[in-house]
Formats: C-alpha cells, structure tokens, sequence
C-alpha cells in the first residue's frame, strides 16, 4: 500500500510541469524535484487522508506541497551547510550558483503555497495556518542548528527541540494535513500529529545512530561524518555529559583536530569512547523510547485496529525494522 | 490622507513582534523592517480599500503582507547583488552573514502568507492567488535581471517585461488587495491594477533616468551607478539601439571598462552619448506614455471623481511632479 502511494507520488511530482521561462528560474527545481528521496512526506499525506475515509485525490495537492516544501529547505540548507552532493548527484548551488539555488528555492517555496490552495476549500484555512506554522518552525529548527555550530553550552533538551523543529513537526504536519482534508476529528488529527513528532525524532536520532554505527553500505553515507565535522548530535552531547575528565579532554581535542589526515583516527577515538561509556546504548534506549510513545500515540485515535497497524508497520519500516 | 496612511502602516510595521527565539532568526527582520522607507506598498493597499468604501483596518494584514514580503526580497536580493548598503544602513548579509540573510528572508515570504491570513475569510482565496502569482513573478523579474547581466542581445521589449515583473507587479497587486478587500468588482479591481503597473513601469523608468540624469543631492544616490556597473537599463539599451558604428563601439568600450579609476571619465563618456543620441528625450517619453497609461485606466473605473483625483495625485506625487 505505502509503495502504491509512493508510485502514485512519484507519478505526480513528475507531472509538474517547470517548462517554463525563465528556464534559470525553474530548471534547478525540475533538477531537485528529480533526484528522488523516498517521499515519505507526501505519502504519509495520502495514506493519512485514506485512513479517515478521505479521497487522497483530493490530498494530493496537499501532498505536493508538502513535498515541494521539503525540498525547498534542502536547497537553502545546501547552500548554508556548503553540502556539495545530494542524493549523490552536484547540489543545485554547485551544479548552478548560490544566487540560482536562494532563488529558486524561494520560488518553490512560494509553489508550495500554489499547490496548497488546490486543496479543498473548506479545509484551506486549517491547512494554511498549519502549513506556515510548520514552515516557520523548520526555519527556527535550522537557525539553532546553526547557532549550536558555535555555541558550547547546548544540552540534550535544546538538541532534542532543535530535531523536533528541522525534522519533526514536517512529518507530523504531513500526516495531520492528511488526516484534515480526510475529515478526521481535530483530535484524531492532533493524536496523529504526535505519533509523527515522536516517530520523527526517532528517526532522526536513528540517523544519529547510524552515522557512528551503522553499516556503511546499508547507511549510504560514509560512517563518522558528524564526527568529523564536530556535530553536536545526541551522541556527542551524552558522551560529554557521562565523559569523566580525560574522557572529555579526549573528545574535546578531537573536536579541535580539523586536519582531514587526522579523519580516520578521530572517528576511531570518538567511537571508542562512545563505546565505553555506553552512548550507543543510550541513544537506543532514546529511540526505543520515542518509537513506542509515537505507536502509543495512536492508542486514542478513533480508527479500527487494521488501519492503526498499517502506522504501526509504516513506522516499523521507517526505522528499518523488520516487524 | 497618504500621510496618515503612512503612519498608520509605520506603526503597525513596528508593533509586528520580532522578540522570539531563535533571535538569530528574527532580529535581522525587526532590522530590516525598521530601516524606514515609502511604505508605498501597504499605503496603496489601504487606500485602495478606503476608496471602495472598506473598512482599512480589514486592510492592513494584507497591507503587512505586502510590505515584509517586499522587504523579503530585498533581503535576498542583497545577497544575490552583493550590495553593501539599504537605506544608507549595512544590508543583513553584511551586518550578520549570508546564511542569515537567507533564512531570515524565508521567514519573511512565511510570515507573509500568515498576515494575509488573517484578511478577511470569504476574501482570502483571491488574495491568496494574487499574492501568489506576484510573488512568483518578483522571482522571475529577479531571475532575468540576474540572466541580462551576461546577455549581450537583450531587447527594450525584454527589458521592460523584465522590471513589469521585479517591480510593477508587486505595486499592482498592492493596489488589487486592497480593491478586492473593499469589496471592488473584478473589473474595478483589474483596472486599478493596470494603473499600478503603468505606474510601476513609468516609476522604474523614472529611476533609470535619474540614475543618469538626476540630481545626486534630490536622488539620494550617485550620479552613474548603473552605468559604471554596465546595468543595460532603459537608457543603455535604447542608446545601442540608435548608436552609429562609432558610438557602438564607444559603448561597448566603456563597458569592457571596470577599472574603479576609470569611473568618473566612463560616467561622462557614456552621458555624452546618451545626451548626442537624445536617450534622455525618449526616456522621458516613455515615463509619460506609461504615466499616462496609468492615470488613463482610471477612467473606466466607477469611482468618483473626486477619489480618483487622490489615485492621479498620488500618481503625480511618486512621479516627483508637484501637480
């Protein structure tokens, strides 16, 4: 079912149509909306509108917008984070220029708010107010991820917001946007709203995990990138916070050591000290914890049991389980 | 009455509270949007609502809209310009960085869209599409300003398509808000929005022309910026259009020429030039051709004439002309 949407998605997404001038404008969209992704948003949409009995026909704009969104922020984030692949294709600000990818991400931005006014219109101001809320939040998650960059001070709660802002509340508005044009109960909407914000934080923190230590060619990236460039992520800041004094000398030299020569003995170090003190086994045990509050989130959702399974299963196979 | 509508639009611009964290993200907005300038926007909208016999207190979110929509583009073009300094103060970019710049300005285009939200709701989904497309269109006005720079074969016709786009449009769709908010028949609304795009085009010409003709101390700025950038504006463009052999190639000499030191010699050649072809003549035609426009599409519009003498004197006023 969730390939289906997913088709059904990649089907529309592709159907948008960016041949138009001037071509400078709209090709670098055409190029990002073309690099795929699992287009977990946009489906979760879908499948949240046909959960409540909703049309997703009609959820499909919705969906789009969503989508669209996303990858507006990957084109600005690109450009703030100097990331020079995607997907493992050229960033659209290296394949283009900076000015190209600032200016065609506002562009999309502003498609998005297009698409969104194709959705029912009794629906549009509940999906409008949710829509900019979110957008706004996403901006605030990426300012404090800049700001951590330089800042010494953060703790595991600011972290903790900071992936529910970036990350999160996009997933959870995905879903509740469904849910609203499928004409669920604003609670039902709310209670679907936190299993997205709690599975979102799990799957990032799962991101966090993998980066240290996953299987590279499972992973697709290379294993100890967050590492290498000082990431504060949960990993980082619980190892500071269990570290005893050398401990946190140890891993406070690496984070002066920038010397790319010095790479493969810096992640080394660090993983083995988030060995010793147990950090991946607490970041675990933080995931498990999110998972279940998030699957826990449906207990109160007025849906039969067969349709909170396929939740259920969705957020199973998001964090790559095999249940 | 402008005036008054002006200071009603500064207040309410400085009561918008930007006192949130991440500060990061919102303290370059509460700077730009208190480096003053015309509020010519959002007073337009207001007026134009008053005009129809609305209530301008329903005008003014959309009036807001308007202008931290407009100040978000200034925000990223400045980037994208690389200009140092707006309204005589450093440009974002320059006072915090690039990422700033960016991210605030998303903020912005958000922003907007949730003042406009709070327009009245049976009156929404037609501001929302205007302001949409408008918006859409500044990106692609900005995208060909950014594609000419390196254009040698570009066009009057295309130049004027070009600032109908990165300016008028946003001036009109002003004007249309407001119309719509007072409750204007399409057809009113739609001619008020062809005033402000003569307007607009005859406004952008107008600062074309004393960019090369003004008066430094009335203008603000210095004499000869576009020309010392090689800014192929109206006046540059019609100049190669009637230049002889020899003169072309004077043209094109001086704009091969970027050598700061060259500067005062370059502005003075190419006014010469202008002056021998009578650029500045046909200029000024075309101002009051689309000055004319303007006014001229006034006249199907079933208002009185006495609210449409305050349309063609503020049409005067922003001309500069003390009619």
């Amino acid at each position: 079912m969730i390939k289906q949407l997913q088709q059904q998605v990649e089907e529309q997404v592709a159907a948008l149509n960016w041949s138009m001038e001037p071509q400078g404008l709209y090709q670098p969209i055409e190029y990002v909306l073309s690099l795929g992704g699992k287009r977990i948003r946009p489906v979760l949409t879908l499948l949240a509108c046909e959960l409540f009995g909703g049309d997703k026909s009609q959820a499909m704009p919705a969906a789009l917008a969503v989508e669209v969104f996303h990858n507006f922020t990957l084109l600005h984030d690109d450009v703030m984070d100097r990331a020079d692949t995607r997907r493992g294709m050229p960033t659209v600000h290296k394949k283009w220029n900076d000015n190209t990818a600032i200016l065609s991400g506002d562009a999309m931005l502003i498609k998005a708010y297009q698409l969104l006014q194709q959705a029912p219109l009794d629906k549009q101001p509940a999906l409008f107010g949710l829509f900019s809320q979110t957008a706004v939040e996403v901006c605030e998650g990426q300012q404090y991820d800049v700001d951590f960059e330089n800042d010494l001070t953060v703790c595991i709660p600011q972290y903790l917001e900071m992936i529910r802002l970036k990350t999160a509340v996009l997933l959870a508005a995905a879903l509740k946007m469904g849910a609203i044009i499928g004409g669920a109960s604003e609670q039902d909407a709310q209670a679907l709203y936190n299993y997205g914000i709690n599975l979102g934080l799990a799957f990032q923190l799962r991101d966090d995990y993998l980066d240290s230590f996953g299987d590279a060619a499972v992973f697709g990236k290379k294993i100890g990138g967050d590492i290498c460039c000082n990431k504060k992520t949960f990993l980082m800041l619980t190892a500071l916070q269990k570290a005893n004094k050398e401990q946190r000398d140890q891993l406070e030299k690496w984070m002066d050591c920038n010397n790319e020569s010095c790479f493969e003995q810096k992640v080394a170090s660090v993983l083995a000290i988030y060995k010793d003190l147990q950090v991946d086994v607490r970041c675990e045990e933080a995931i498990q914890q999110y998972f279940e509050k998030s699957v826990g989130s449906l207990e109160n959702i007025q849906l039969p049991d067969n349709k909170k399974d396929i939740l259920v299963n969705f957020a199973n196979k998001l964090m790559g389980r095999n249940k």
